[in-house]
């Protein structure tokens, strides 16, 4: 079927006028509402929403109104929807888009961007210089546009990844984190077999860098982080080592001794911080060798002191990345497809869509050990917590 | 003619068993003594040294012992002949060496790598993972070994350019701090043309900075920096734009503002901070644009506040250099051999070797003007001061 | 003034409804008729088309209908517009544009490219995987869309490059070729300052690729051609050699050993390819040093014998490019802007619209000694020919 | 211990000073006799060689004299030992050696660049512009110089990849065949992850780079061959599909069209040329897609018919590699050592080092099955066949 805009639907998808979404109030004050469902544009497809994780920058959003930037300001307008990490199945096309079919299951990455500016057309779309600007093109969904907290979203077909039916509802919306890890060690040098990677921080992004790091061949790969729990999980993504850099007996360890003492004294090649940690800037150029590059892909929210002397005497390289960028999200998903590694224990609890508030709370407080938390808008009972 | 070494030499260059050559004795003492002319091994010429030029880096090595690490620590061994920005004519051939004749006039380039390292194999010889170590090949003449301030000196045939006739000794001196520009640009990106450029910092790597790129096409070509003199001779170099941010009436200009007023609100495609001021390297980092690239040719000797935020947000890339690599010395020699820039201008004041303590003290305090200060062993009388 | 359509205007470019435009009948059968102008779409601008040259492939559309696929098939639709080296002035803008004003004089890129493929991702939208596909939002003007030969034309903001009062409107026309060019050492690698490139053939391409490789300091460049005249120019444009194959007295040179000679036994770092005679693949694999890298601007008709083994056993790569990509017409425009090389050589003939089929024979039988041959729709009298 | 050359080495492993060595008198004419022990240079090793492969330059070596070039010229010297396929044991270390230990296990690889030349120091070993001159420090073992049909033979330590205990002496002799497959895919682009991959040919080269594509990430991969048993071997090691292109009942298959049938109509991001069968060539072009990458790893001993225009037309690149470079020996050890693939499929037969002629004649007329066949100066008895 088609409609009067050149959209194509299908009757084994019927598409509601309205939906359930969920907006923000105002800091950590989200409601329950009903919205139109939105129309796919040129390029573009709408996605039923079939799983959303939560990821700690949704609870910066949530809480404290950043790094989310709707209509050039904090997103407490009473009608945006948060929300970036989802997977759906297509139900509707735009004219342009004969690259999925309706019934597609796909993974989404977060940018799409205008396609017009020098960032984009090198492959660096989440570096728009149109960045948040919508009459462009440009969309962050979840940041700068509505995202995946309600039933259905619209996604370009640039930032969707076909999924295959062995990938669950839940482990696909954990296929963007792995897309993100993906483009820091693109970015750092992308022929990283053989050659050593240090991954500071244990959190979503920390483990993904570790496992897509791995399945390329980094070795050895070394984890530090703080959770015995989750380096665990490391080492079972693929990590050589983790360490604990809390140590034992309450002393803390010298985290660069203890990597240089597995890496070797130059230090490693590559370093990818994902703590955010202030301390971490500067461990990560120590633990860099001469030649070697650092990704940031998280970030304090001040200043920092660095060691630029290091960077230069050293020629040490640092690249920031937000998000994904050259298809890494395809790539990423790729190597999911192909069980690279097992994500899984990555996902701690399942929530329904309408248990919104109390999912965020335990990804927020990290409760009950929870890793990643995710919400469905079907298939789970109110009230009811689930594990994959 | 060939030595029991296999070293061959030629009549119409004879070479004594003795030099003159400056030795380092505590601080700021240069004494004036001999040493036995050098020998070249395998892959090594014998230079007989034309003219040196005198480098910031000279003064903070004679007067702070620092950056240069001979026999791995501070380099007041009362032995020790630094300088390192020279050129010369080839006196004497290594066994293995055919790639220059007796005769060739050449100026060098400072590392020589030891060629087994992985940094080495991939061109990254200024990081060199054996660096300072003698017995392994590696050798940064006037770093860790001796280097110009004498008579003669042996230098790896890695590390030599062929000069032009047309280009005269002094000028010669300036082509490895032309290189030192052009590996700065190539670190970044390389192809540079059509794209803004920043340089902060009008010494005279930034100086070069802003030669090579707009010799190589970046438009505009845009140099912040204290001194009309200077500011002066970047606008001949090539700059599009020269910012003095001194400003006029004692205000200071918001050097950040004003080059964004200039490349457009996005900011610049490639910034290169040659200044070593704590505050530029934030400035350098304010007037990247999304997607930039920073180089940083010059630190400053304390850590310093970063705003490492905007790094990750805008998927901006920082890269420290320290001197050339990756064959840049030669490409630079391409462009001035090919007349793309004058950079004749720099070149203020030549001294006789003799001369070298006022040399130093000339460009230590940039006195009359001086930029490029530069000495001579022969053709130049005891006392003289002569600008090319 | 904005239209219904979101389209901008503006009372100091009237638009008309109607416009001249020449279509192809059949082969070689051009007919002057009258089309309507057509409107520009979301990220489209309207252009006034000021001047239009006239280029080898737009001879092969014509007279063979190759390469030109007009609806999937050969153009002899008797409704389609050649053309596609053209500029003109910024009229009208498309509801997403505020990349150019109304009144920008501007030279175009061919390729529109869809921005929706991994090609188009990653900068290389003369590749464009729906090449063709004017759904999707491919255009290619003058060879899958309409072009030039016409007063208006529609061009997509990433098509276009922004020129300079001083540079004529004549001028304006080569910029894409120059871009092409650009484009040949973009691909081979970029880094051309101080290697060696030789340029096989001196038509307008290889005399762009001699000009824009000695603008970014290739050394030396190396020009092999037939046509005594133009290898003149390619001098003129920067070649610091140009051999002259057919030789004297009739005898033909070897031109592998006559460039040999001239980059030393190894050969040259880089070659491009640009005449399309089937010998000259096998003279610029031969040309090439081990590790060197071959880029063919042009092709002969037919497959051609070519000799692999040299290309395994000496580790050699071959790139073949159809016109312009990766931004390279703007980083062309830029060394045009800044006067890096002067192009107005080319220049030998200019007609009126009116007189587009006497205007394509002078190119087509090098009449006259013409080499680029331009036509304009206004201020030229009809039956005049004038060289800039 | 510590000889007067400055050569260490350990009472754990005494050097005879004379060892068995085979030497080529003519085509085909192997000969057993007694060559002193080598002794390593500065920069090199002396290894114990614990087993062999033969490779099917070998053959070509021994029977046709090519592509071995000693001393200049055919091989045919006797005294030339050919061998380049081995692994080995460090029993002395040159005077400038503590990257390794007497002791240490070690792959190798063939080429040791002159470290002087400018491919050289781009990591293009294989491309050395002093290829086959030992006086400027170039070796290639076994093609060049003296290889490893012998006991004991030198190595750069730029040659030698850490093999960890669990890979067997048999399986170590493989590792320089794999990272001539971890330097294709290097070549024509590295981040093969979700990218589409072709191999033809079914050879250990051809097999291997199925094996490496898929562990990097590479997906689909696709092989293409004529022997079922290497077929599956293929499937085995990663390959998703393995196309028997001489088909059911006599008929062959439409290689290209079988291909595109998997990786979809615009063909393959990337394809690897391993059959050296003159109809490959435009096979593999063929099946390339539009800004496609294709590395041709083996090639036809005459010139052959290209479809250069296709090249042109579809921006696609064509990369020719003679074996590893840019350290790919030592990635494609870390993914072997890392379990990324199990090779042991490969290993067919083992000979000891007395029954050469033997082994040779099984890997020449692939008697028995045979893919890879290994000799072994000790442990295997003459006579022998065994598979690991």
């Amino acid at each position: 079927m088609t409609t009067p805009d050149g959209v194509t639907t299908s009757a084994a998808f019927p598409i509601p006028p309205r939906m359930t979404a969920w907006v923000l109030d105002g800091p950590g004050e989200l409601r329950r509402t009903e919205k139109p469902v939105p129309v796919p544009g040129r390029a573009e497809v709408l996605l039923r929403i079939d799983a959303v994780a939560i990821c700690p920058s949704d609870i910066d959003n949530i809480w404290y109104g950043w790094p989310a930037i709707v209509d050039g300001g904090p997103p407490f307008h009473k009608e945006w929807t948060p929300g970036h990490e989802y997977m759906g199945t297509v139900v509707a096309l735009g004219p342009a888009v004969d690259e999925f079919s309706i019934g597609d299951r796909v993974a989404v990455e977060i940018h799409a961007g205008c396609g017009q500016c020098r960032r984009c057309r090198a492959g660096l779309y989440t570096a728009c210089l149109n960045y948040g600007n919508r009459a462009k093109g440009h969309r962050a969904n979840g940041f700068t546009t509505d995202g995946g907290f309600c039933e259905y979203q619209v996604n370009h077909v640039n930032t969707m990844a076909r999924l295959s039916d062995d990938i669950s509802d839940e482990l696909g919306t954990l296929v963007v984190t792995a897309g993100t890890a993906m483009y820091a060690l693109t970015e750092i040098g992308g022929l990283v077999a053989g050659e050593s990677l240090v991954v500071i921080g244990e959190g979503p992004i920390g483990l993904f860098v570790a496992a897509v790091g791995k399945a390329l061949g980094a070795s050895p790969v070394v984890v530090t982080g703080l959770s015995p729990q989750r380096l665990a999980i490391a080492a079972g993504l693929g990590a050589d080592h983790a360490i604990d850099v809390r140590g034992a007996e309450g002393r803390d360890v010298d985290a660069v001794a203890a990597v240089k003492a597995i890496v070797g004294p130059h230090g490693a090649d590559y370093v990818v911080e994902c703590s955010g940690a202030p301390v971490a800037i500067g461990q990560a150029i120590a633990m860099a060798s001469r030649g070697g590059r650092v990704c940031l892909a998280a970030f304090p929210a001040e200043a920092t002191n660095v060691d630029v002397g290091r960077l230069v005497r050293d020629n040490i390289a640092l690249f920031g990345i937000r998000g994904e960028g050259k298809r890494a999200v395809h790539r990423a998903c790729a190597l999911m497809r192909d069980k690279k590694f097992d994500a899984r224990p990555l996902l701690t609890h399942t929530f329904a869509l309408d248990d919104l508030p109390t999912a965020l709370l335990y990804a927020k407080e990290k409760r009950d050990g929870a890793i990643k938390v995710v919400v469905k808008p079907r298939g789970v009972a109110a009230g009811q917590v689930a594990a994959e």
